[in-house]
């Protein structure tokens, strides 16, 4: 099974993976935990790329590009092999990012011409569930200023962020299958336990949320 | 007006253009010469990424997206506001030898589908000519090993590089107005000369090959 987490800046991502692959991992399952962009070797080496505050005049196409190289990587070397062993791949962004981000955040881009990159990038590789944490643009800001890690993407208008946050509504609202949407304005734990009921009744684990709480 | 160098390994494309970028400085031109993958800041970086030889687990996925990503940043940061100031452009390699080496070469996807992520690169940048340096694969190879520059990309077997050349003789074929196909198997003066009347011809430029020879 391939999770994605998604979701706009400050929304709490990367606490959440590492405590719900944390959860799975005692339910048993064998966890593969991933962020993007980056996850290989060469992966990180574009990441480095992508981030870096040094490169300002990165035009938009070549960003987009950047993070499909990235992911191609990612999907072939550890993605697909990880999925074939039988294992649970947990991956913090993937696709639905570029098409949020560049896409609706950007308007520069045909979403279908993004979609084609995307499934070019990936081999047409999609997420089993996709759980989004949704925020207000505000909150989720204010967050990531607090935690001070702050990189090239973060330092883009609040209307950019703003649109991407309705482009992350939008799919998820048009695809109900694979999204779950979840309230991430909540506290820490209650984002936590809302993230392993979907996760465990996507998995059809025998877990009720009396049974054990975050940490 | 915007010219590419196209050709297999060894066909002597970098001391040609050397060349010929100060025989055309010489006529009065203001002459951009540039390379791929590079040719910017961020470019660099990436064209590090492809050609480290420490990178050997790199996918093809990826490598096409890294190609596509360092041509957006110079389509966009150098070669079109140098086109738009009058400059006279010249590359050393450019869009189709993502074609020849990861279409015709590695035969794992459609050419439409290279084009279309090409197309995305570029964003539908094409050259008013491309030059062929053609040359027999054996040659080629046995001057790039003496030459010792050896990448991560000659280290491929003998019969992608035949595949490359063929590709590359076929796309000059199927657009001969673009195309000019030159023997790279001659001496490294009588190649020059020949780029030069071509060149000449299409700059429409009073000059004889008899005025001057090369360097």
């Amino acid at each position: 099974m391939f999770i994605t987490l998604e979701g706009p800046e400050g929304c709490g991502k990367t606490s959440q993976i590492a405590l719900l692959g944390e959860f799975l991992r005692q339910q048993g399952r064998s966890v593969v935990l991933l962020r993007e962009p980056g996850g290989t070797t060469i992966g990180d080496q574009v990441r480095a790329v992508l981030l870096s505050m040094k490169n300002q005049e990165m035009c938009t196409r070549t960003e987009i590009l950047l993070f499909q190289a990235s992911r191609a990587q990612l999907v072939e070397q550890v993605i697909r092999p990880r999925l074939a062993q039988g294992d649970l791949v947990l991956c913090d962004r993937y696709a639905d990012s570029t098409l949020a981000y560049q896409g609706y955040g950007y308007q520069k881009f045909h979403l279908a011409e993004l979609k084609r990159l995307v499934d070019f990038a990936t081999g047409g590789l999609k997420p089993d569930l996709t759980l989004l944490l949704d925020v207000d643009v505000e909150t989720g800001l204010q967050r990531r200023m607090q935690g001070g890690g702050v990189n090239r993407l973060d330092a883009l208008e609040l209307d950019f962020h703003r649109r991407v946050r309705q482009g992350y509504l939008e799919m998820a609202r048009a695809e109900p299958q694979r999204w779950e949407i979840i309230d991430a304005g909540q506290s820490l734990e209650d984002v936590q336990q809302a993230l392993r009921q979907v996760v465990t009744q996507r998995l059809q684990l025998s877990w009720s949320p009396e049974s054990g709480g975050p940490g």
